[in-house]
């Protein structure tokens, strides 16, 4: 049984790692917290709430984080996500059934990793880093009290926003350079690996065969996040980024990764917001695509990369945890 | 026939392309030119003048080219080339026997440029870039005269000077950013393909049942090369980089590559030097590693980078061009 | 009668700010913050108390800050405040008699600027701007309800800490960005100030004359100044920055100052931290040093910079306050 | 008499620089060499023609520069100096009577100075500083034969481009890096100083008083220059900044320097192209303006920066050399 802590910006991927965090036996869904990304933090907190209630998920608490990056201008995404932040054609949301907590996300981390076992949260951030890397500036005690950071972001290949860079790093490089920079493990779920998770027709079916709300639900999602990742970005199949995330938590075999360090430009004029993967070691294998095998991991280096993602073990383990939702 | 120029900092696999280029009966070497790299200008111009008087190539006239990149201070390579920036341990070079030109590289390269026919001359660089960028701002008509320059150096994955950017890039960006920024066709051979083309004890013993001074001398210098290689970056055969440029030039169909826009990252601070190829339209293709096939080419786009060799056919090549030098 | 909030890192000069503030009839001291700045936060903190004590200012509450910088490492300046941060030979400061605040200091900031009227509370950071930077993204809504930022730091002439940079703000550039970024008026009071406000002789003679445990304490407190200053930057009387901050909220009229826009360097090389203001409006008068006079003030621009101090009054103001607290 | 080599950009200051090197019997004025600066190389190149013609000067041999900054795209300034960078209503400039030289500029000042004794040879340029690197990377030689390089460029307290970069540098900052990075030595004649050298109506009466060609055509120069100063950036009479330069060769005792380190920052986002000079040393001098006495040159130190302008003497200088041209 792992405790996370999901820090998120729903987002149609995002709700697929809300459903697998909450439904998955294995995992404790101690809260969500909100961050403006996909869309504004006013959109991205009730979309939360939304997806809470269209799942029956009414115990899970919410609390709304940070408005704006530190130093970026906010920047949305609407091109991928719609005019919401989690736009689905022919599907009503309905209004949120769940409350937003009184006190704000950052301080809600702070105080819950306080009050926890030191060890036992698992940070999974999906969205921009501006709520951890604020706790972690204002409770630098947190830090060796999290287990583990498991976050959805960046790429070593290349990114989404820019050439370079990932969308979620490059929402808010400083947030994502602090939390990189900090001494608590950190394994990035990039774009690398979360391109691997497409959201086939077939995916679609095995959601829609459920029967069930939530199972409803993700099929009518995933065609509204097809439509649009074919429209701006030219993919047949949309990459469900997020759940990757929670799932390296679930089990970690799905989920090849190497150890090397990862550092975040934050200055470049081309590559502002890029994590810098030193995949050096792995010498020739690059050439043939995705590194593996062969480097030994330093076991100094507190930071990790995913590079394969066992895709059929990830559906399954997607599909299970929606069904047992109900 | 196609005439070239090769711009050089001999370096092990300089020599390699060396050979290549007056080997092959396709290609009209023009001359050498040599430029600070691998190590000092003196060094590599010296060694350029060796691997000429080694394989009997008398008559292919060499320039000496500038001393210091644009704004970096100089920086040499002796891990991977020792040094003289070509030693061969167990393999006597003998004086040279070809001598240097009056006039420096760069005006010879302008020149020849502004005698030969338009649309005639491929520039092969396989060292930094000085040379090729103070040519281009020194005489601007050049570039539309030049047909193509096809260059080894950069990498779209991982670097091997630093972790974002590859050493001939990396010793001189302000040159790359000029080369890469001119109205010509750019083909960037990068670590990406070079690291394909592994000089293995395979290929040394077909050097070495040549039975000619090429050979022997080629099969030497791989075992250094090697040793090197291994010692700096753990590879088990090393890279042999320069002389897949040539191979493009003689064949591309040797070289897969895409069509890509390609911009060099002067400012960052872990990024510096980094060749920043816009990858994005392939999308999910890069998760299972080279980019290739589904992306159309953008017809305005001039760079183009390389991802795939054909290896036998690459070794094929070069050891039949050597054969041919007698 | 100004509340203020006193946001420092003592620091001898920061003691003379503190000194000034308690001691002046309009100003209504609400409580010193702590940051890491002269010295680390343990230091700083533990300083703020002592020069509480030994003024017997022990109704004024203390909050200890953030422990770093946002992506900086700590950086101090022992060389000017030596191993205490604020040490002072031949005086024996007191054990603390004042304690510290149970809550942080962000969180006492923010909760302070939501209870006060809005537009009656005066920031006043004579240190790195971290957590004033933190407070305005953790409760965007204080920005509005802030009176006005008066904050030592910057210089748009020469720097100290580099050629381009002032100390405060390069040791958080991130947060200083963040804070000349917000929507709230901010008076940067910088070295083109403070330098003219240097301790003479004649300035310590008054403190001394005074007989009392203040004034005692200053005067000692300016001749360790005075020895450091001159060993480490080779002034013959020290510049007392952080009470020039003060003195402009008491008097506006002793501190003449400029409207200009003004921006925070992050990416320079040469140049990270610098505060650059926009000057060009006052073309030929900088020709002559301190501009002045002509420009017309651009009613949008919400930044500001101090250029001319009358020194006289500075120091009476000073001297006054300090004599009024016994 | 002084040997130099007058690298301009004209522009109605470099006019006035072009007479008074000419004008004056203590210069030799080799030969102008034009860069793209004030307005793309063709116009300049015209608008020196036209000046040597108007004044008589038909034996000062001309050289066509480079095209472009050697990264920047190109950038002009037709606010200051009108549609053909040297515009004078009422004031028709004559067919250019002298012609341009074979050979580039690049290439004649390098043969130029490996041709004159070593140290005789002074390089004022008063433009971009595009021609002078390429020359110095062409042929490092050069470095140790020229005497000193004057320019006129840069500026230590604000920029007029932006606020932080003079338009010279701006325009070209990698040139400019290189310029004050080699080891000859450089005295940079800024803003800070031409900002003092007015034309007045007073000076305009001297010009016209002279009953010359050229003196007719500096009155109407200053009478076009005034009108678009006056509109871009507020002065009342312009800064003729270019002859300073010239000044100071003639005579060094009309301006005032002090050695400082000074290098050009090339990565930052609001500082690219600032010359960053380290004035730490002068202390609380700066704040009362103009730095000045006190601090003690440094020997190793090869820049300095211009800080005050003889006014008087300045003018007297233009004056008596426009004179003696007739």
């Amino acid at each position: 049984m792992r405790k996370i802590i999901l820090d998120c910006d729903p987002g149609h991927d995002d709700a697929v790692a809300i459903l697998l965090a909450a439904g998955h036996p294995d995992i404790e869904l101690l809260g969500l917290t909100t961050v403006g990304g996909n869309h504004t933090i006013d959109h991205v907190t009730r979309n939360a709430q939304q997806v809470l209630t269209v799942a029956g998920l009414t115990d899970v608490p919410v609390f709304r984080g940070v408005t704006r990056p530190l130093l970026n201008d906010v920047i949305t995404a609407e091109d991928i996500h719609g005019d919401t932040g989690m736009e689905i054609h022919g599907f009503d949301l309905p209004e949120p059934a769940v409350p937003v907590g009184e006190i704000g996300a950052v301080q809600w981390i702070v105080d819950t990793l306080m009050r926890e076992e030191p060890g036992t949260v698992t940070l999974v951030p999906t969205g921009p880093l501006t709520n951890i890397a604020l706790a972690a500036r204002l409770e630098p005690r947190i830090v060796s009290r999290v287990r583990e950071v498991v976050l959805m972001g960046g790429a070593y290949g290349a990114g989404n926003y820019s050439p370079s860079a990932e969308f979620n790093i490059a929402v808010d490089p400083e947030a994502a350079a602090i939390v990189f920079g900090e001494d608590w493990p950190v394994v990035m779920v990039g774009l690398d690996l979360t391109h691997q998770a497409l959201a086939t027709p077939e995916v679609q079916d095995r959601f829609r065969t459920l029967g069930t709300a939530s199972g409803d639900f993700l099929a009518a999602l995933v065609d509204a996040f097809r439509a649009n990742y074919k429209d701006a970005q030219g993919f047949d199949n949309p990459p469900v980024h997020d759940p990757c995330a929670v799932a390296y938590v679930i089990d970690p075999s799905i989920v090849e990764t190497v150890s090397v360090p990862v550092s975040v430009e934050l200055a470049g004029t081309l590559t502002r917001g890029r994590t810098v993967a030193d995949l050096r070691a792995f010498g020739a294998a690059l050439a043939s695509g995705v590194p593996g095998g062969g480097a030994a991991a330093d076991p100094a280096c507190n930071t990790s990369v995913a590079t394969r993602l066992d895709v059929d073990r990830f559906w399954d383990l997607v599909v299970d945890a929606v069904e047992r939702l109900g």
